[in-house]
């Protein structure tokens, strides 16, 4: 009998490094290590899922996704001027990636990817059979965008450049003029190229306005998003890829064959994410995750005596613990000691030395986290 | 601006021809177009979900789903000894589908699909650069199984063998003699080779008995269903892929970057589909279904004088109508007629001249809806 053979484009592809991590926590761990709010979905949006699932029966959506919702959406980017046939409602913003690079990667392509940046842009990269390069954020200066190696690194072949800001998992926003630059940049070096703008952080800030969207810059950008994040809802699988037309035609017929339709009572109750009750909630959840922030930021330079970076948002730190080991060794010794973070080699090289730290923990979760963070730390040799 | 190309693997791939006839569907028509139950989702099912969205935050779950959900699918194929590592929860069966192929088709690769059989297997198997073949399921015996003609189209590249039972379209099931000649033939001649058995339908019978599984027969089975039909939770996508330990190993990777995990309010809910309540809802169900298949095969049999399956499960029929004209000719008629259905020619080559009709309808509609097809009829010549 054949032994099965892994198909060539799953090859070499693992379970997510974070996820490797994540799922080792032991009762009791302090959990520093999935992007996962702990703040509850605003209770606008659990009464209408609660009372759709009572009163409604819940079939199929078109595979689009609710009309009414994805018009909700393409108002969230008026400068796209979108219509709701440019947005396709996805089983949150995984599928939207997914789908995204899926539809834009031709085997050969290469996709510029922001080193440290989410593990997942690399591996679906690989599977569409494309070839990912990447763009550093220099460790040394807190991961801030480095034009000249962005421009370095654009080539003829570079079909789709990936933006995430806020960043997973750095914490930094890029500013405006970083957005105007990479726009400028794309568009004279490689005009035909997409740019994948993750935006699942977005509403997650912690300085004075909104950080931009690269697609108030760059026409063709496909945005990718969701409720996650924003409103708490991880296990709800709602997201959404909207852009150009012709792509959005792809993603969606793709889309039809992977999951048919995002459920459709998170759907429903997704509605009432565009409430003043959803938008109140956000507000409350920005204050606590920015005091938290604060909290951590300082606990972790005082306590710990580690440098790390200052978020702009997401609900990230990256701590430099270059000196006690490598991340992977550092991040094993923190889960002896109870703590769950994610080595900073999961995100690329430039990372290696860091620990990626979520601070989706209230403050006496994160006291105790970086207690067991420094006894991990005694327990290293300097 | 160069002008966005579709990739290769998605070229020629369109909206399933299903969803391209009933997204056409005007206020007012009959559907006997999709497949989805119009009986409500158990009531036990739905208090626990909302049970969940009150008292729960609910975030990820592991990739592969809720270990207490994947034990109770595990028990549900006693005689494949699963352990709960052998089954991942999907985003719908739809996501299981999609999983399995693309984790088992190698470019090259030959699939043996029904024909007639669901849209989604040939146009999958193309994305993942696999073959499609075709066993035939012939219109003159009611779309029975024929083992001279599966015999016949098992070759040496036959990796993956697709069967499913009670069929979408035909609604017939395959017999326990049927499903040991399948799994001899194809051990005899394609003996590395995969079953997967697509088994969304086997709670909805007609028959004595449950119909049988193939994965009973042959050890290489890989299993896909969900709750979707048999619970009338088409809307919340909670399916399931099982079997073989390297393929689900493989299908779960893949699966984290596609959609991450399947709602969890829908896992959470789903557990409460093994109990007394949700199992009795079911036996109703089904005695509803029964009702309605002896309702409308009379009634087409004798109001229209068209001939039609009885099916063994499942909830369509297929009618012959070859001779007014060629399916889609009739399917566009009947949409004029105002009762949607869906033309043969969008399953198979087999089933062209015939229509599949879903009785997810109340007698009243299925009523009316046979009179209008009575109607559309006499607009075409005979």
């Amino acid at each position: 009998m054949k032994q099965f053979q892994l198909p060539t484009f799953l090859r070499g592809i693992e379970k997510s490094p974070i996820r490797q991590i994540t799922d080792r926590a032991k009762p009791g761990d302090i959990s520093f290590g999935l992007g996962e709010p702990d703040l509850p979905t605003p209770d606008v949006i659990r009464r209408e899922a609660m009372r759709v699932i009572q009163e409604e029966q819940n079939g199929y959506t078109l595979q689009a996704g609710l009309p009414a919702l994805r018009e909700r959406v393409a108002a969230n980017y008026p400068h796209m001027n979108l219509s709701a046939d440019e947005v396709v409602i996805t089983a949150g913003s995984q599928e939207a990636l997914y789908l995204a690079l899926m539809t834009l990667i031709e085997a050969g392509d290469e996709v510029l990817i922001p080193n440290p940046g989410f593990v997942a842009y690399p591996t679906i990269t690989q599977m569409a059979g494309g070839r990912a390069a990447f763009y550093r954020l220099p460790a040394k200066d807190d991961f801030s965008f480095d034009l000249e190696d962005f421009k370095a690194r654009i080539t003829s072949k570079t079909k789709v450049v990936i933006c995430i800001s806020p960043s997973n998992p750095t914490g930094r926003a890029l500013a405006s003029n970083d957005l105007r630059d990479i726009a400028q940049a794309v568009a004279e070096r490689a005009p035909g190229a997409f740019i994948i703008s993750d935006e699942i952080y977005r509403e997650l800030y912690y300085t004075p306005e909104r950080p931009g969207s690269i697609s108030e810059f760059y026409p063709r950008t496909i945005v990718i998003s969701g409720l996650s994040k924003s409103m708490s809802m991880t296990g709800w699988r709602l997201g959404w890829v909207c852009g150009d037309k012709d792509v959005i035609k792809s993603a969606l017929v793709l889309h039809g064959y992977v999951t048919t339709c995002a459920s459709t009572i998170s759907q429903k109750a997704a509605l009432a994410a565009w409430t003043t009750e959803a938008e109140d909630a956000v507000e409350q959840h920005r204050r606590i995750f920015g005091e938290r922030r604060d909290h951590l930021v300082a606990l972790i330079r005082g306590e710990c005596g580690l440098r790390c970076v200052a978020p702009d948002g997401a609900f990230y730190t990256m701590v430099d613990v270059s000196r006690y080991g490598s991340s992977v060794e550092v991040a094993e010794a923190m889960l002896d000691a109870g703590v769950v973070t994610v080595p900073g080699s999961a995100f690329g090289s430039e990372s290696e030395g860091f620990l990626r730290i979520s601070f989706c923990a209230d403050l006496a979760e994160l006291g105790e986290g970086v207690k067991r963070m420094s006894v991990a730390l005694k327990s290293l040799k300097k």
